[in-house]
């Protein structure tokens, strides 16, 4: 399998070091080959290990037992953990191109991208509302068909909304929205995680589901009808569900995935479990990609005091949807 | 200290096995004495325990260590466990009245209420949306000065709106109702739980808290200027947060009291980390009242299978309140 290629994200952020703690790491976790896409001097300046420039993937995979190879990417300007600053943003951006470009090319098995600034992205003309649409784009694949997915290790959930005021949410709701993120989550399991018949529970918007209608008529309007298509289609779709009954151990081992109206809904449970260890996945792209579930904790860069397990879990995901990707083809 | 009225709740359901598995459980939990208050016979149905018909407090407390006191209410009708009907209904409100009366004359030091069957309640005249709700009426207390609590070991939840429609949730938040909930919350930390300062801390109503108005205006219009004013007040008041980062381990250790602007923001965390063990405690009234944060289960009755964790939990808390407002007093 080809290297992946993981993006640093904004360099005075804890991408470098996160990455570079996942190559220390490499071997307790078995991961597979990556290369950092970025500015080696960031990783230089947070890392005592190994470190290599390389001009190719090839190149990066005959080096990546003895040292983390390094596509180099030099913007210019100083880089400051700590303090974000144009130059950095630029740098991000270019690298993430890069690496999206290694990706979509097969030279590199997988995408996986560090942590940005999305405010110093705007600054320097990043149009896009996050690192997946633009991941989505450059994939041609249209944004409601690219769906979020965030994995731990006992949870995997899927927001049918995600960066909006709750207040538009009920709005926001179809059947058609439902049904389509879905379908596409229900492929995305099959496809990078080998479950041949994904179950997926659907929670309910409204407290306690509704409570058959007395509590909000959006689980029966909506969601229902949205379960009974999929069924119709042959997915495993059950529900909609209390929210607040499907996230204890018990409850979660009856399904593959939960699929949430809202972005709390989703993310509140996941990060109570698994704060140090989530992974967003997007699913529904011709190419593989996660990233760690977290920002750039600009405020803990530069003091060797990031924790590198989500990094090292996209890693591990994205190799793993990578092999069974070329096992099936 | 004198007993705690515990009502028994829906006779067919789980409440009258859960009572008898704490009371066998008193030893190794070190639970106050306490007196079950209903229908004996849904008791011997499903208990192996001694037990004992008892017609005061003071029997009560003499009998407690050899067998579980019953103060009997005989509603006539037969008891099916999982089958609920309209005695049982009657036999559960007739239990609640009965232990609110006992707490609110002191002659019982606390109440702990069984889990109810809200529509078999409301076929037989109920016209209250809640056991809380008819609690705080008994007691002469507002509706909105009376606050539900969700507390598990690790953890504490306050939801500022309850049980209506997620749509109307928005309009529903005030400054005026969080700074009084609030108030509510951190009198009821310092009286029942001995916190001599609590720490509140605010979760936000949208994604990320908003991100700075991006996502919604909420955070900024209603509940920065909440906190500002608790401030003012000497309340230790923090936020708004992003929900989904508030409730990992190092999150939880930094507040007493977590206040969720809506019911799953504050179940979903509370329900996965304590599905077990979670007690629904109401702040804000002239007596002690807890109870176990589930339902009559009926499908579990009759069969052995209830777990009494939540009860145990619910007791045990009413007796450290009921001892702390002594002690004080």
């Amino acid at each position: 399998m080809a290297p992946i290629a993981v993006s640093l994200g904004d360099p005075a952020g804890i991408g470098p070091e996160i990455v570079a703690k996942a190559w220390a790491a490499r071997d307790g976790h078995v991961l597979p080959p990556f290369v950092a896409v970025g500015d080696a001097r960031a990783i230089e300046r947070v890392s005592a290990g190994p470190l290599r420039r390389v001009d190719s993937m090839d190149e990066a995979a005959l080096v990546f037992a003895d040292a983390l190879p390094v596509l180099h990417i030099d913007q210019g300007g100083d880089i400051t953990p700590g303090v974000p600053d144009v130059d950095g943003a630029r740098s991000a951006l270019h690298a993430l191109e890069v690496a999206v470009g290694l990706a979509r090319s097969a030279a590199a098995a997988a995408l996986v991208t560090g942590p940005v600034s999305k405010a110093q992205l705007y600054g320097v003309g990043f149009t896009h509302p996050g690192q997946t649409e633009f991941v989505a784009e450059r994939c041609g694949i249209a944004r409601d068909n690219a769906v979020m997915m965030l994995a731990g290790p006992t949870l995997r959930v899927v927001p049918l909304t995600t960066h909006v005021p709750l207040a538009q949410v009920p709005g926001l709701l179809t059947i058609e929205l439902i049904v389509a993120k879905a379908l596409a989550t229900a492929r995305g399991l099959r496809r990078d995680f080998g479950i041949a018949s994904p179950r997926l529970a659907f929670a309910g918007l409204n407290p306690h589901a509704g409570e058959g209608g007395a509590l909000g008529r959006e689980e029966i309007d909506v969601i229902a009808p949205a379960i009974a298509q999929l069924k119709e289609q042959g997915v495993d779709a059950t529900g909609p569900f209390a929210a607040d009954t499907m996230f204890h151990p018990r409850a979660r081992a009856g399904y593959d995935a939960a699929l949430c109206p809202y972005h709390d809904q989703a993310l509140v449970p996941l990060k109570t479990l698994h704060f140090d260890e989530g992974v967003n996945m997007t699913l529904g792209l011709p190419v593989v990609r996660t990233s760690p579930d977290h920002g750039t904790a600009f405020a803990l860069a530069g003091r060797d005091a990031a924790h590198p397990g989500a990094m090292i879990a996209a890693i591990a995901m994205a190799g793993e949807a990578a092999r069974r990707r070329a096992a099936a083809a």
